[in-house]
């Protein structure tokens, strides 16, 4: 990879060799972070390389810690819409609001764009096997695009884990090993078993390389926000490639869910990108948005105290993560870019739920609450209404059903009647809807 | 709308004006078919304007019954991957097969091409409410794409209609009448009160609009084959607009389920019409699939008499369509590709989820039914190996998690140990997993 230059250990320094065995630094147990040539990309990578590629998360691939050449995935990852959303940003008194909707990736997250990679890195090192331990995404995630790729995979997830969580990644053919535990357990599992087995390793908590396939969600973002702001053809914020030569526009604002730290701190990292190889000069500040009842990232940044554990009380489950494995990451990267942190109630979610809903977009509890962030934050005054902002949708609806009850409680009962226009029209009338 | 000719009914034949009044037949009640002028259309539409339009539907707008210069939706419909499916081809002993995978429409189904005429064609016309009956993806797609379109939206649904499947319609803010009764009872209601406040109707039954965005489906396909044929950069299957001068190649054979009629109408539609302006010089053969308990469409076809009701037999409630409201233009279509019927049992469509799992597309009952036909025909005998054959997935997993459930059951119990390497040592080797 001439475009990777190394691992280097974001909590003592030390530099590893990008090989495909790298994980986490083996003085400290530090997380990895990757660096690159950025030199030697701006060699190769220009605006102009871009005009006649896919609008997939490949077309950034020299910004990606993959091989030249290598055997891409079959499932289209990335290119997901950014919506222009007007109603939206007059509730919430923001006067240019995009929504990049994730949840419509293959297996209906963006963690897919993590997964990606590790599959991708996979095949390159001649596994056939990789595996993790998870509840939720990123399991299903692993499994699906394991099976485009024609790898077997393994997923090792707690007994509590909801059954119809499982049924995703069992269509996609995963062994899964339910362990009687904890997710603590789960977890020391999976690991024993990926260093006996030597199977490709997808648990964030280890895995360098997962938060550099995320960050193509905001390599993206820069490049329909710099089409749909220059009037051309994307200006409704629809996806597709730019033609001849892209523009990249980078937001003033960029809010999202934290849970486990890996995907903020793989947007900060696709930001960064942009700005290191000259696409783009300025960089977003973050909002870091985390349910009241499981926010030790949040904590910790406003405390200036170092990461501490929470209890996992949130509605919000793919974000209940007391312990996060990339804290760190998630916390350097906010504080880099004099980021916001807001924390968020279950109530707020709900009513953020409900309120995607009515522009058409159906977002997971996790996959809303960075909108229920960046209302937070724009009703305390924290961002000037005329701010460019985008919220990143990471979860589709359908993930979670019984989440959506929840917020659909608050809408009241439907109507209920027999098949009798006289007790329609009646029951119109108690209600005060307008036919 | 200068290319729309008129709209002619295909019982009698009588004509009308296509104005966004016009639904069924006013002397015999029949369904209506929308012709267009061919001759106009190729004069303002060549391969060459594709060239830098986005991958959406709306690509193809001079072949869709709008004016010209109407608000289109603001979410991303269509637009959905093409992959080549090489390891399932060699189970069904296909050499060239395709998916093409509808699931990954905003609101998750292939009915998100024909809710988006009727919010476009409906805001067109100066109406601010629109309203169906349903209990699925028909339900929820209008409700999410009248929610972006700033529109409100009507469902009348039968009371036994599941709380899982109201949620998402709910969340979009759909105002939801459940009606003590049947699926007829619901739908006479939603027509009494359709009739009475001058709600745009997109119920099938009536709206022969409905079928035209449906055939966008087709277009894509087509152009999408084209570009992989020809080895340009969409070769692998991926979506993305064409460059320069698209091509657009034609199937031998296209398979996907068939319930309302509705949907394979509409993608033979789309082939007449690319035939038509001279996109192309062929037409594909359908495969019309029905599940063996509820398959009248397929049983009028091979008996040669008239449609006649039936029960609703089957796990893939999406087909469940006893008396079919689009079965006429759907016999019609499959005679005239000079199709083929295929039925299949629930079996045959579970283990067609699992096989669709196993490439990472993960299928709703009914999405997956395409696929299990098109095995049986090619094991049959009834299509050659060497074949170019698409099978459409119409409607994401994650909209039927308990038909996911009956499937994933077949592929036995998940391990479930307490936390110790030794015990999945064991494990492994009871089951005869490799680890």
């Amino acid at each position: 990879m001439r475009n990777v230059l190394k691992a280097v250990c974001i909590s003592c320094g030390a530099a590893y060799e990008a090989g495909e065995h790298t994980y986490t630094c083996q003085h400290c147990g530090g997380v990895l972070e990757i660096l690159y040539d950025y030199d030697y990309i701006k060699s190769v990578f220009t605006k102009e390389t871009l005009a006649d590629r896919d609008f997939t998360m490949w077309r950034y691939r020299e910004l990606l810690p993959i091989e030249e050449g290598s055997e891409l995935t079959p499932l289209r990852i990335g290119g997901s819409p950014l919506y222009r959303a007007e109603r939206l940003g007059k509730i919430l008194g923001l006067k240019k609001l995009y929504i990049k909707d994730d949840g419509l990736n293959p297996t209906s997250s963006l963690k897919d764009r993590a997964s990606a990679i590790a599959v991708v890195r996979a095949k390159q090192a001649g596994m056939d096997t990789v595996a993790c331990s998870s509840t939720g995404n990123a399991a299903s995630s692993l499994a699906g695009n394991a099976a485009a790729m024609g790898l077997r995979s393994f997923i090792f997830v707690p007994e509590r884990a909801p059954a119809g969580k499982l049924v995703q990644l069992l269509m996609f053919g995963a062994n899964l090993v339910s362990v009687k535990g904890n997710y603590e357990d789960a977890f020391r599992l999976s690991a024993q078993a990926i260093e006996k087995w030597g199977w490709y390793n997808r648990n964030a908590a280890v895995n360098p390389y997962l938060s550099e396939g995320k960050k193509t969600v905001s390599l993206e973002i820069a490049e329909q926000l710099g089409a749909a702001l220059s009037g051309s053809r994307l200006a409704s914020g629809k996806p597709g490639p730019g033609f001849g030569k892209p523009e990249f526009r980078v937001p003033d604002y960029v809010a999202v869910s934290v849970g486990d730290g890996c995907t903020i701190a793989g947007l900060w990292k696709g930001f960064k990108d942009l700005y290191a190889i000259g696409f783009t000069n300025k960089l977003p500040r973050l909002i870091s948005v985390q349910a009241a009842g499981c926010c030790p990232v949040n904590r910790a940044i406003k405390s200036g105290k170092p990461l501490e554990p929470m209890e996992e009380n949130t509605i919000a489950d793919s974000i209940a993560v007391g312990t996060p494995r990339n804290g760190e990451k998630a916390i350097r990267a906010i504080r880099e870019s004099e980021g916001i942190t807001v924390n968020v109630s279950d109530q707020e979610i709900l009513a953020s739920m409900r309120l995607l809903g009515s522009s058409g977009i159906f977002g997971e509890p996790a996959g809303a609450t960075g909108l229920a962030g960046l209302r937070k934050a724009a009703e305390g005054g924290l961002i000037p209404e005329d701010a460019l902002a985008v919220s990143v949708v990471t979860g589709n609806g359908l993930k979670d059903v019984a989440g959506a009850q929840k917020a659909a409680a608050e809408l009241g009962q439907p109507i209920s009647i027999p098949a009798d226009m006289e007790l329609l029209v009646e029951e119109f009338g108690r209600r005060n809807i307008r036919p």
